[in-house]
């Protein structure tokens, strides 16, 4: 079987990076057509120069970079620099990028690349606020049937919010690029809180990525520092979760994950609720089902898989 | 000390039979000065016939029961008895009752009685929704600050919800007299889905009522028994949560059950989210506590005392 | 035909003050069984005293006036001093009044009157929010059935709003009350905006007022000069709207107003617009219709019929 | 002074088609820059072909046609047929076009437009939904300050609404686009109903329009006819509102229109209200201006200018 074709839609972010990473190490299982920066974690300036400095870090610099939306769909911009540090991407000390962006805008490059390649074979994979995806659904409504299928990192059920009470960050710095997309008919997997945060960063776990010795390895091991430090905090725990990676991973051995298929609709009408993600796990009302909704995985699995690869980088 | 003294307002429903039962045997803790039927899991006909079955089951037939309001403010009844059978009270097969009910008003009595009794003397057990409260409230604002306490089941937050996926039952069917409540600034004490699904009645739980031998304990073992047949299908579980006793146990024994002071606004604006209790566990808003959530009990104490006390009817 | 039975439920305010005298002042057409106060356009203690001012300068001490509700459903009471001043009936210098309270509760006085009466006898005039109604209705949806109709001056459809852009006051400060007005399936009149703009106090027919010599007459034209300063200066015109004496002068003369039989709906959720009395004027939905929504008065006529009637007292 | 230039996005429409011959009657004042298609009275597949069609019943093929987006902003397309009829342009008989589409999508026409020309010399000119407009500002936020102004059709305060009691039919189709333009920053010109429902097409004005003999006079003549049978019959009047063409005529003639800068948010919110623009008008809020609403036109001088220009055609 050849690799999947996928767009990694990002706003790095240290686990988005680890996520990129994952995928970058994996080619065999993952062709990157193309990484497409959005705001969110950070401004999007920030973001797209720090998905460069990924590519870099992996030595990937022949991967294209685009540039996406800096706000989102009639909201103001929510950031998130109180997790992910000013840069974004605090942690490691990763020299300014040099490789250059793509002229082409990201929305552009989603629906161009949908509608060339054959039907069917394109994945998507939201890290980030679904801004870019919306817009390009919004554009080209056309390229929705064309979509394999979205692996995206959003939302929460049993774990209900992080950002608010009720509301994961990604799908709340959004909710009407998320409602469209939700809306979209395409097949959706969600990877929401309910799964990250079983995928804990403990020590030995985070011990592993700085034992690979490489620079990545040693940069994944500051990124993971950094960046879980405020979950730590908040939630009184020794470990954090790593959100983004489950993404990728889930693309690579969709095996180690569980879930159910279930209607999820986004609530963007109270401002109290808004953003959450309104998900029928147990089946209580007649609206039928539109995602996978991934709420467990083997931890040790999906760590193994992530050192392991990110060893080749 | 003295027992405290509380009003139930109650609209059994088989666990709102026990809540109470377990009052009705507590002489040396709780003085029960009436019981107020609203409307909830069966309408109002039914569940102030029921609260007097249950207090004749007991031999309490000088406990004054009122009928309330007999529907929600501003919106339409739903009622539960999909959950309850037609009854609100299938499974024993109690007579009909031949105590009377009072003359007067639910909400009247509610409120002549803050009135009457010592300021901060009186705690309100609400265990259906909670539209006599609010009524009384929005009646008589000068009662608020007299009521010592209120300890209601109601409400969810990582437990999310059931008749909706974000809403509990009580809540959902009269959010609007739930934000009257909440926002009241009395004293509150909330027993949600997320402790009152950690109440589960095991078979050997069930088995010790039934092994009471009495009419009550085998009553009560036969309620258990109907009532809880709707959330083992729903859950797939071999045992089913029983909300409405965590209620009454506190007022007994507080010091088995855990939770946190946190905010909590109930959702009055989107239909899609209607009725949801947003907790701010995390302590992620500003917003001040107004309520103990409680999360945690000791269950194996919970049906030690549950069992003890009905031994007595 | 014998005088119809009313029931005046009132925030006075001074258009609620000649609203008041009108009524007092036509005993051949409508018998005053009693005055309700309620919390509006200043707090319940200003009101309920200002209703027992206008019976006393009527010379009407025994119409009994009860003491109502002080807050609205769910939400803090929003007054509005800035038009009619901090007594609520600033203008003419009244006495504190002498004749007593009653000591039953307004939402008790309406229920126990719905119920005592003949069906269909009594109509209820609310001229301010509809917190009293509406509580009584929750209490006792039994009475619902028995009232002859509600004439009630509030809402707006053309002329849109007065204390937001789209809610008119009395609704505005309590929308879950007029939500359940407007559902109860009763028959409802209702005075928006649309026809009490058209209801202007010219100098001349203010002048009429003061030239009756009376004190009531001088005391009329006092408060209406008050009151009015604030519409004249807002709306940039030599006269100013009278608005809640429309609704006793709809219930003698109902000849002099014309309107359409529509559904109207109070908007609930949304801030931006909560109040709002959404007319479905020109029958774009198919939602049946609910009220009698009044459009057009022959003003003259309802100028002179004020001023005969105010100079009997 | 040279004539401004305008770039036209609509949805025809019998009243967008007037609105395009006005402005492409009028080289001395406006540069057709190009026609925008968007998704509205009718399907976008309708609305791209019926602007061609007035393209070439204007003998102006080389103005350059572009397709837009289909659909709403996370919302189901609502079509107004029963008053365009199913074509968008029934009425008169216009062949079918033979000019071409442009390859462009109309998002980037704009966007490039708005880049390539000098900061400040674009005007929108939306006469439809606005869709196209809210995604060229998505995906390009840096256009928003270099467009000169936008003047556009949609909205109503005092008349309140067309398709539902409280919302204009453009807005209401796609009231997150309608709130993204508000919110821009563009100094913005609306021509709401208050307004267009006072250039009413009497008929001897609708005959001057047929007195041309013209193609394009008696096509406007049909047109008019055909599409204002709808608004006479609801409103039961003898004139029909002419909605679009005030539009293009404010950009020639802004002196015979009249208005106020207020504050104007979109309800994006509730069902019950959604899309309705609610509008300060009498200066209750502290929300600062952001529009010129304009109310009131010399009706006999736009139908003058009408005349006038499209002889020339």
């Amino acid at each position: 079987m050849p690799p999947r074709k996928i767009i990694i839609d990002t706003d790095p972010g240290q686990d988005d990076a680890v996520a990129i990473l994952l995928a970058l190490a994996s080619p065999e299982d993952l062709e990157v057509l193309g990484i497409t920066a959005v705001a969110g974690n950070v401004p999007l300036d920030l973001t797209q120069k720090n998905a460069r400095k990924i590519c870099e870090l992996a030595g990937k610099t022949d991967v294209p970079v685009y540039v996406g939306c800096d706000r989102p769909l009639g909201r103001d911009l929510v950031t998130a620099e109180h997790v992910h540090g000013q840069t974004g991407l605090d942690g490691p000390d990763l020299p300014d990028p040099a490789m250059p962006l793509q002229d082409q805008h990201a929305v552009d490059f989603i629906i161009d690349t949908l509608r060339t390649e054959a039907p069917g074979t394109v994945t998507l994979c939201p890290l980030g606020p679904l801004t870019n995806i919306a817009t390009a659904f919004e554009k080209a409504p056309d390229i929705a049937q064309r979509v394999q299928q979205i692996v995206l990192m959003g939302g929460a059920y049993f774990e209900v919010g992080n950002i608010t009470p009720t509301a994961e960050f990604n799908i709340y710095v959004d909710p009407q690029a998320a409602d469209i997309v939700f809306k979209s008919g395409v097949d959706i997997v969600v990877m929401p809180l309910d799964v990250t945060h079983k995928a804990l960063v403990t020590k030995p776990r985070n011990d592993a990525f700085r034992a690979l010795g490489t620079p990545c390895g040693v940069a994944v091991a500051q990124m993971t520092d950094f960046f879980e430090r405020f979950d730590k905090e908040k939630y009184g725990s020794a470990a954090a979760p790593l959100h983004d990676p489950c993404v990728t991973a889930y693309l690579i051995r969709p095996d180690i994950f569980s879930g159910r298929k279930v209607n999820v609709v986004v609530e963007t009408q109270s401002e109290l609720t808004m953003g959450m993600t309104v998900t029928d796990w147990w089946g209580v009302t007649d609206r039928p089902p539109n995602a996978l909704f991934i709420g467990d995985l083997d931890a040790d699995a999906f760590f193994a898989l992530l050192t392991t690869r990110l060893a080749r980088l």
